[in-house]
């Protein structure tokens, strides 16, 4: 640490905070430093990601104590609803909640655009509570990876439950199976209800589908939803955990149903680190992450690669007017990249 | 030409025949080499690949005439039936057919042990028709690319009619929208309507989608499920192509409006061809391609490396163990890949 501190008086307008400082203050649950290493991570700045890398690397063995809960549904599920109030019931129970979003498409949309203040207003007047939006921009995989390592910076921060909603957008519910422990599907029950479903098709992938809105004159429509979807989900195909996916109905507005769906998750958990699924999971989960990392690092020194920049688009052209094969062409451009890299 | 026949005259137990000879004989017409040469492309060997590649090459100018349409659906909806009874119509009407397919599982499922001679008996019977079956084994990524070539192979030979058929498991729908120009999603009416569609997640992919089986009792619900299919698609997001996807009952076994399918695919064809996104699809797909193969390269060039070898599965059980982070696991093998790679 001495270092740091050394390093602020002799340059005492540098803001650069090195890493050993980012750690500690992490450590000692500091929301400031611990969202602007989650920032690093953002980056697209070579240098911020190396030391990004760094703090999550000196971060790692005091995180994975969590129970990481994917939540997805389409925008009109009430899902910020469910979040907070759901957020807010956590925390009544004497948990520290860390909710991340994945949307890439956040700027595009809008969908983030109200703010996540506004959206979760219980949960950001919460001192156990830290609420992370979406990075905007970026690609999803990109993001996801981010994700992935602001889930272990915000472990190694204190929080022994972590959200990570995503925009019911297709491909990032896919990705958010490679981050959580447990994946929760809202849908609310009425017309088109099968429709939510086809759109998304990763009803396969919920560990518990969850009929949100089951209030008031809905409460039947809820009830009868549920019978079909309990119907519906014996015609997937057993899931790699052997747990069968749990339907449930619940109101985040009046509350109704929440500690159910609390138990469900507790099931789960103590079901799969039973079997050792839990652990297994988390596991290839990294091993992922890995080769997504090595693939990404391959592709970025490829594409930065000065001799394939000048060449990318001709090649591109050509393949586009078929005057060379697309297979040809690729390994033309990597002759040219392996014969420049040497 | 001289040289291979030189060759044969010189080494005549070598049963290696040169790529123009493959070209001359692809072009003329002769399924053997033309089944030989979509072996190469489906080869392991580094060897055979090379050479598949400059075939298609040389193809490639002879290539593109033919209309491009991917088949799909669960099995039990009768696609062998389909394909049988809807080439068969379309040979009748003077078309040239190769009928591909892709099915990554096809051993471990045993969904093409029975053989497509059994599949389709009218077609295998037809000098105009070009019956293949899938690769076995291998993965998806790798089946795709070489049904690719196969295809530019195939469109070389004359066939002016491609199928691409893929058996409903999830991924192979999603990288035939790179191969063809149409996609038909196969359904039948009854019970578990919407769940096919659940667990296939690819209604919005489909030009069209054919409720099958619309014969005796069946026709009654079918013509009911098209209704409310028709309904559905209206939820749907816009195309790309500005097409509004068509729904269609039909009987494969009967011939029931099988004249009506063949409607919608020149329907389709006149229509993007007018708005040029027939060619700008082809286009993107040749581009989509490329950047398989670069990537594909990449990670060839990767995975192949002895000093990688060495290490990965030595960094793998690090990483699971928690013992160093993906990220920078990740970055430390590239870097002694780069290294070693000089």
């Amino acid at each position: 640490m001495n270092s740091s501190i050394n390093s602020k008086y002799i340059q005492p307008k540098t803001k650069e905070i090195d890493v050993e400082e980012y750690v500690h203050k992490i450590l000692s649950g500091d929301r400031v430093f611990l969202s602007k290493a989650i920032t690093l991570t953002e980056s697209t700045k070579e240098e911020h990601r190396e030391k990004a890398g760094e703090i999550v690397e000196k971060c790692l063995p005091f995180s994975g104590k969590s129970i990481r809960i994917g939540i997805t549904g389409i925008p009109g599920v009430g899902k910020s609803t469910f979040i907070d109030n759901f957020g807010a019931f956590l925390v009544d129970k004497g948990k520290k909640l860390a909710v991340l979003a994945i949307d890439p498409s956040s700027v595009k949309t809008g969908g983030s655009i109200l703010g996540d203040k506004t959206r979760m207003e219980k949960l950001t007047l919460l001192d156990e509570v830290y609420v992370r939006p979406s990075p905007s921009g970026g690609n999803l995989g990109g993001v996801a990876k981010s994700t992935h390592e602001a889930i272990i910076l915000c472990e190694a921060a204190g929080f022994d439950t972590i959200f990570v909603e995503t925009v019911g957008v297709g491909q990032s519910e896919i990705v958010v199976n490679y981050l959580v422990d447990f994946f929760l599907l809202l849908i609310i029950a009425g017309a088109g209800d099968e429709l939510q479903g086809i759109k998304r098709g990763i009803m396969e992938m919920a560990d518990a589908v969850l009929i949100n809105k089951a209030d008031g004159e809905n409460l039947e429509k809820s009830k009868n939803a549920k019978a079909e979807f309990t119907k519906a989900m014996h015609y997937f195909s057993e899931s790699d955990s052997g747990w069968s996916s749990k339907v449930e109905i619940c109101s985040a507005t009046t509350g109704f149903n929440l500690d159910k769906v609390w138990d469900i998750i507790k099931n789960y958990e103590t079901y799969s680190k039973a079997n050792n699924y839990f652990n297994k999971k988390r596991e290839e989960q990294n091993a992922y992450w890995l080769y997504q990392t090595i693939e990404d690092e391959l592709k970025n020194k490829f594409y930065h690669n000065n001799k394939v920049i000048d060449l990318i688009k001709k090649i591109e052209k050509e393949v586009k007017s078929n005057m060379i094969s697309s297979f040809e062409a690729g390994k033309k451009i990597i002759k040219i990249f392996t014969q420049n890299n040497k």
